[in-house]
């Protein structure tokens, strides 16, 4: 279970280049302060760099042309990103692959890779496809149809409806929910009759969602997740949305149906999204906030509803002046009466 | 499987009308751009009037008074409606019963009626009663002395907790949480003690809930959804509420304890109600408000606090101009300051 | 299964002294209004008292010092506490336990207490513990090297990942996520490297957590939920939040990562809080606002972003005007404009 690397090996899994000893070997991570001898630190914030001297660590991660004190280093581009991919090799063991448990429920005619893990309680219905590498937890359920790819992980009580499909290496958090019906009725008299939800879910390749999300299915054709994106927990995707790459959704954001967001959107915490919208590439929207319209690329907005960010940071600081505002209105109304009724106006 | 029905069959089932060709069969639904001519389509918006003429379709479910252009047409008062139920017809399965699977738990005392599917995995608590053509789909968990009505689903993973009642034609979607329990604490020191949640939940006839959403139980008496109602997912309905009938409640919104809500009610998405407050017939609150207090019937609300929704239009668009109007005033002081020291005030 | 007990014995329950007949037998507790003469019944509001004398009660609980209009009567300092109390005394059955139940998935290594109940479809991961009198309800599943303290309920579906901590007299309502990972990426190119989450969640002695709320595992040490807190449904608690003793945190609430909690802390409903911040003791946080800095202890505050909740009352009842007072800051600059004219100025 113990992993030992040399520099020059870490150097070469993390695109970087060693100075001094190259054959040093170390078998763990840790911070500045906390690591021993026999492991790698980093320096991600310059602030610290003078622990980069004082750090018991054998050997440092440092940035392009940052000061090594004589220690053995690794520079590279992007150190914060090398400490993730550090720890992923000391820390992150591979799951081994424990095939159809006792006590999973498996339908007819399911597809499955190599390497699969099927734990008891998770239930994988009729016609469902698994490829490599799939784990699927206890309690998640797969409908009828449900195709997945390889390197996924369903945690426990994750649920995907009939016919939905999930691409490669894509992660998804207990309790999530992909493919329930989308929220659409059509009035009838004082009641509603509901409009049959037909479509899917399709989630891209190298998408993570966190727990207890939910992510309904079109009515007639696909919602899509876009390759890349990450899914916090809690969020509301609604019908037919169209969710581009590399998107990062924070928790208990809800985005109504149909809207379309380009790629590289940020949606903070609790942001909600109105239906029939496009959101460009690189938007960026603020916690809380609430968009009502369509929105182009590069934008960064707040508020309720949401303009552009800068000027709501300023608008914001005005709000609680609001009364002190309207008393000095109604003052000067006054005086200004006064000063007409002299003038005789 | 091939469903094929004549215009006559299908007026009559949509209680509309045929012009042309009453013999005509048609087997499928699709839109105007894509139909075939064994298929049917529809014109729910007069935008696209001119595509009746051009349209593959066989038929066309047409509103009253449209022009047919020659075509085969079924007129009803709601071609959306109408649009709903053919696709309701043409391409919703009936579910076949499959009965208590193998790998279904199901307690003491349980009375079920007929057709019903009780999946694998899913727990079916004492006491518990099913009525007919009911479907509970796995780890769906029933507690002790749940009642369910007749042409009720239950998708994976729903629980329902102890006594609560459930009425016919009633959904659920996967992960929803029925009747745990109202969040009631009566301070003791520094802390709390838990006031035991004893009632339960009573979800009337025609009620659909999305995933993931949560209805506590009542303290004493019964929180209450009333017949027709539609919620959405990632709702949360708080102990001692009472919805109303035929309401909309989309997703994220949270309702606090002990609110009673009218008929036809609609809250959009991540709407906040506050507790003991009650909301009249026809309520209208725009995304993301916040209802501080009781809302007469038939209001149009937006806002947080929510005050009218066209009042808040007209004041949402001042929000980024409050810098502006900030710099105004104080420029209007100094002025008004200058005039009054010329005059000798 | 009836009880029934004399004054006195209430009174020492409850911490009170009997005025009336000690011996006075009762056997449940209901209002005023509905009591009979083999129940209690309590007096929370003062506006209530004249229905002491009229109550058909056997017997009252009363505030220090209350009129008991000649009725058995027992005084404590809380009646309403006391009345959650009776409740619990009276009608919570105490939860027989059934040990390991046929159908419920237990692994290696399993360590359980005394009188501990696992219902069928629950899977008890490997080397789990559990204490004395533990509840793990269908569905629940605890992974790898779960830790569960004495006095626990885990109700349906809920979920706890590897290696969480919880201590003893916990309630967990059904589908709630304990440990899933936290939304930690490292951007890399166009996309996203995950952080890996190697943490836990400790969730302290006498905390109660609502259903289908999600609590992040930390990245590196542990997300703290601390003793005696109360957690509503849907509320998101991100990696690394430290939340302080007896907190109230209500529905839909999220608190971004890293943040920490002072004791005593009420978050109203859909209320978010920005990452990396410290709330102090007592403040209390009003519905639906968001905390975008650091607070200091005993603050209440209200707003998006929040300030003063007395300021943000006043704030609020200007919003509707904001039109208005826009109109009359145009009119003034016009008056002004034309008394300078006429002043030459």
């Amino acid at each position: 279970m113990a992993i030992s690397r040399t520099l020059r090996e870490l150097a070469e899994y993390l695109g970087g280049t060693v100075a001094g000893d190259e054959l040093k070997t170390v078998t763990g991570v840790s911070s500045l302060d906390d690591a021993s001898s026999d492991q790698i630190t980093f320096l991600a914030n310059p602030r610290y760099a003078s622990k980069v001297a004082t750090t018991g660590a054998g050997a440092v991660v440092l940035p392009p042309g940052a000061e090594r004190h004589g220690r053995n280093a690794i520079h590279v581009a992007n150190p914060y990103l090398a400490f993730a991919k550090l720890l992923t090799l000391f820390h992150v063991a591979s799951h081994a692959p424990k095939g159809v448990m006792e006590g999973a429920i498996v339908g007819r005619d399911v597809t499955m890779g190599s390497d699969v893990t099927v734990y008891p309680g998770a239930v994988v219905g009729d016609g469902v496809t698994l490829g490599d590498r799939v784990t699927v937890h206890p309690g998640a359920v797969l409908y009828e149809g449900v195709s997945v790819g390889s390197d996924v992980t369903l945690h426990a009580n994750v649920v995907v409806y009939q016919g939905c499909r999930i691409g490669d290496r894509v992660t998804i958090h207990a309790g999530t929910i992909i493919g329930s019906d989308g929220f659409g009725y059509a009035p009838d008299g004082d009641g509603f009759y509901k409009i049959p939800q037909l479509g899917i879910v399709l989630i891209e390749d190298d998408v993570e969602i966190g727990s207890n999300t939910t992510i309904d299915r079109a009515a007639l054709t696909a919602t899509v997740i876009g390759r890349g994106t990450k899914i916090d927990n809690l969020v509301q995707i609604a019908h037919n949305c169209i969710i581009g790459e590399n998107c990062t959704i924070v928790s208990q954001v809800g985005i109504s149906g149909s809207t379309k967001l380009g790629k590289r959107v940020t949606l903070a915490g609790q942001v909600g999204v109105a239906g029939h919208l496009t959101i460009g590439d690189n938007v960026m929207v603020g916690a809380k906030s609430g968009i009502p319209g369509n929105v182009p690329a590069g934008s960064m907005l707040s508020g309720i509803p949401a303009f552009s960010h800068r000027e709501w940071l300023r608008s914001s600081a005005v709000l609680p002046k609001l009364p002190d505002l309207k008393k000095t209105v109604a003052e000067l109304e006054k005086r200004v009466r006064e000063l007409e009724a002299k003038q005789g106006v």
